[in-house]
């Protein structure tokens, strides 16, 4: 048995049936870079998820997925709308900015949920040529903190964004357990909702590793394969990305994966609010528990777990569970827990 | 049975033994972005094919590896010189300008090898705030054409390179087959002939996907792993590229596929050479054959088999072997070229 | 008479010395791109105040300025720290990202000062490779808010900065204002202070145009002149950026505009001040007057006046003196001012 | 007297009327960045000589003009196809590939002119993700080689790529010399003939600084003045660039300047043509003459006069006359040539 880690889902490793997915797939030759079978394959169960006009690009990892969808909609000059702790702006390494070459303007978020009116305030100088001009918001479902938008708040941003010449894009990288939490399908949450531009998730959720650029906004798909490889996110052997999402969105595997990490979280957050001197920051919708606990039982619970240090001056902690994590995993944690306040 | 395709070495899946290192990495959770024990034991056998001081950084693809390693080298006011057949110039879709900045200066090359000559005559102008300032010397090896420098040509290069104030970066997609050819180790090519930094490719020799930037050059070492970050290049379960790596590097994998592979080249080039009409256009020194041969032996050739027209106007075709080729692979095509004299 | 407008110093015209000098400088044919006497005597003027090790660079405006110097200390996975409402963060149309392709971490600042506690805390992730690394530090002399660095407050930051291995960066374009506040040299607040690199500002102080980027950091100079010209900021007719230079440094002409302009900001202050329900908002250290004053008041006083309304929600006005703000003009305003209480 | 110089035209200083334009200019204060009247008044010259729906930004440089109307035009993974010695290619430090990030393609030429068939041969890899993808075409009238583009040659090139989907820019940095040598208006040659993006130059015609990106293409208009704000090519004090326009654009005085150049440059190529052991090497179709003669009378030349080698190699100098270029300055140089064979 080997320890599982609550540090983040991308400790964990390939879900088996991703794996044997791989492993089929090494199956003789197959021409390169996206026109193979298998690229063709998860294209058409992409469709069948987002709808049928969905252009999609496979890459390799979530700042790649971004940045590519990204530069599709906005051009140098431009600006970007987000919060301040959007993993584009805050974990990324700069690449908005390098790749791009535009701007991200920045808004608080003590949920992780951007709002109409955070990105109304980065509205007051449209058309002041000193300014880089808004084109896009970026939101992330689930956000940074776990928590996830609802439809009717992921409509509210799109209809006043296209209102005001901005396209959407959002951060799926883990959209699935976003839509494990509201029980939606994905397309209810972004397409239907008005998303122009997806990045959605795979390694957080059992894959080895690929994103897709799905892109549900006509005007913005025809340069995306170009931008994909400029940005370096071309795969040549593609099958074996491919296969991956051929299988994820498979038998609802993307899904039971989602839920079952969502459910761990859940049993987590359960355990710890019995615990006194332990408080959630955030509310438990996704993968994620975000906690507040002293820091004495911090430091006695690294010695055991890994996990991260959410905020050092608040005592906050973040624990995140993945398709992997088991029941025992969770109550070795809370046992360890328990152990620390005796 | 399969039927192989001679289109390029990257229309090949992953070798068995390959896999088998993905499968048994897969093992539990670890902490991602190279934290873990696949990665320092692929680092470690780096630094012993290429020495202790070498600086590792794995990445996706490629194109991947040669714009991280370039961009350590030079800043956007300066300039690259490379042939004009350059994978970086003519097969990255404007990564290297798009990511850098810089300039690409480029030297015709019948061969694919670049020259001193060559590089000279790019250096009229250093010190004229007009041009862009050549800072850097890039080499592919092998070629793009499938020619090998010998020790003697990097080391020219490398000497006339530094004594003008310039690093030298390696283009080593295709590494292993150079050394299978010259019969030397990977660092008398590399690091003891003076390359500053070297791509070291994977895919193209078993992996399923994976580079390696390696940088022997101190100064250039510290920022590489944040150009990587920022060129959207690091992968979160990185245990899944470095583990390939790892078994690459052992047991001489690396070598004996590439060994393979311009076996097989050399077969299927033997073999050519027996038609008239058939003229090999370059030297086979790794894994590919350039050959011309009538149209219409092209056109019935193509009903059956897979490769790439190099150069429509001259009737030249390019047929790439891999790890993977088997002689009757070569003999099937062969038989098909028979025919189509017949 | 011309009616004086209060809304920028760049507003003014072109200081009567200064044109003379333009027209001086027209005669005959000279060297372009910086190889004629003018450039050669401004550059020797400008080694006077500031020192024989300075490196100086003509450039045409303000932007062009604080981004060549900017770009010769980041690189685009650097990042670098400056407050919020820096000229470069807020009104320079993107221009750092999409030059330099870095990041901007920005500190909110009430004074437009930056302070080592704001510096701080965008250090606590050095060495973490998904964080853009900061590198340079970037401040305002005087501040977008009229304030002015002591001296000892920018070696305070100069010395944090250099310990943490940053560079610090001085936008200047209002430099010569803040030395006539403080009474002290060019070199006391810059050079001797530890800066790094300085863009002197021309235009606001009576030039037709022209910036100068002033290097006093050895290991940053030699690649400014490539910056450049590919940031497009090299002029052919280099002399007439450089005649007005040299004039501006010639018999006091920089100090004695600079101390005109101020002298009339403090008599608009004070004239503002003997108002009850206006109130100045912050210090008047240079030739900016930042006030709130009834909203009735503004309207009014903007049928005759032009200035900018700073902040809309805290009827907040900037005022802005110039060389050629003669008394009457202030006189004038404050005539109205009075009106338009009564 | 002045000794004039040969070696470029922006040797010569400001043309009288120029001056005079830019002191009278120089009257109180106005709005800066370009809401004055005289950036009104220019805007006007232009749509009368350009027609009423041209879009007119006012910049620094030559370099500013071409990067700023070419960025309008691509994005980062397109290319601008050009020949091997466009001003943007050779002459400005590597702008167009770090402010645009796109790539140049570019076709040797004798003559400095590109031709369909040059362009043709960058369209093979259309559609190809692994290739920058052309966008755009850029041509100079005049040439780099003091050629001139027939209005049917402007035409042939601009039917070709509009039906190829590319954009055509004019680098017009001497586009008055060309319109005085082809007797034509400046609209013929450019918004008649199918041009989308005109850099317009003043600087060599006898302006100070300036230079104009006239968009006669709807779509590529809107963004083009915030592409020049982040390009640091917006000047604040706008009303002294745009009054030398006004007024070059006046009473024909960009003709004028245009035609006593071309007429100089005649005068002395047909003195040089006297001389056995001196022949041209382009025609003379504007203000520059090339031509061969022996090293020996080179480097006598040199010794008085200031003019450009232009290909050491081949003995080749360039010699560039402009707006105050006299018939002595001819005749000086040219007897100075008698001398330095006899």
């Amino acid at each position: 048995m080997t320890k599982k880690m609550f540090a983040s889902d991308n400790n964990s490793g390939i879900h088996p049936a991703i794996m044997e997915a791989i492993v089929q797939a090494n199956d003789g030759h197959v021409p390169a870079y996206g026109s193979d079978l298998h690229t063709a394959a998860a294209i058409k169960k992409f469709k069948e998820h987002f709808g049928g006009e969905s252009e999609v690009e496979f890459v390799f990892n979530g700042t790649g997925a971004n940045v590519t969808g990204l530069k599709a909609m906005v051009r140098s000059h431009q600006a970007i709308i987000c919060t301040d702790g959007a993993h584009i702006n805050s974990d990324e390494g700069g690449a908005a900015e390098g790749v791009i070459g535009g701007k991200l303007l920045t808004v608080p978020s003590a949920d992780g949920k951007l709002t109409v009116s955070g990105i109304e305030q980065h509205l007051h100088n449209i058309g002041n040529q000193q300014r880089s001009q808004p084109k896009a918001v970026s939101i992330s479902q689930c956000t940074e903190l776990g928590t996830v938008y609802t439809i009717e708040e992921i409509k509210e941003i799109t209809s006043y964004a296209h209102a005001n010449g901005l396209y959407v894009h959002m951060d799926g990288a883990r959209l699935s357990n976003a839509a494990a939490h509201l029980g939606c399908s994905l397309a209810e949450m972004t397409v239907d909702a008005g998303i122009d531009m997806l990045a959605f998730g795979g390694t957080k959720n059992g894959l080895m590793m690929g994103e897709a650029v799905v892109c549900f906004n006509k005007e913005l798909a025809s340069e995306l394969k170009y931008i994909r490889k400029q940005g370096m996110q071309l795969g040549s052997k593609m099958r074996f990305l491919a296969a991956q999402f051929e299988r994820l969105l498979t038998d609802d595997l993307w899904l039971d994966n989602a839920r079952h990490a969502n459910g761990m979280a859940g049993l987590l957050a359960e355990g710890l609010m019995e615990f006194e001197g332990i408080s959630l920051t955030q509310p438990v919708e996704s993968n994620a528990v975000f906690a507040s606990l002293p820091k004495e039982q911090i430091e006695r619970l690294q010695e055991k777990h890994s996990f991260a240090v959410w905020n050092e001056e608040e005592n906050e902690i973040r624990l995140v569970t993945s398709f992997d994590t088991s029941k025992e995993d969770v109550e070795s944690l809370l046992g360890d827990v328990r152990k620390s306040f005796s």
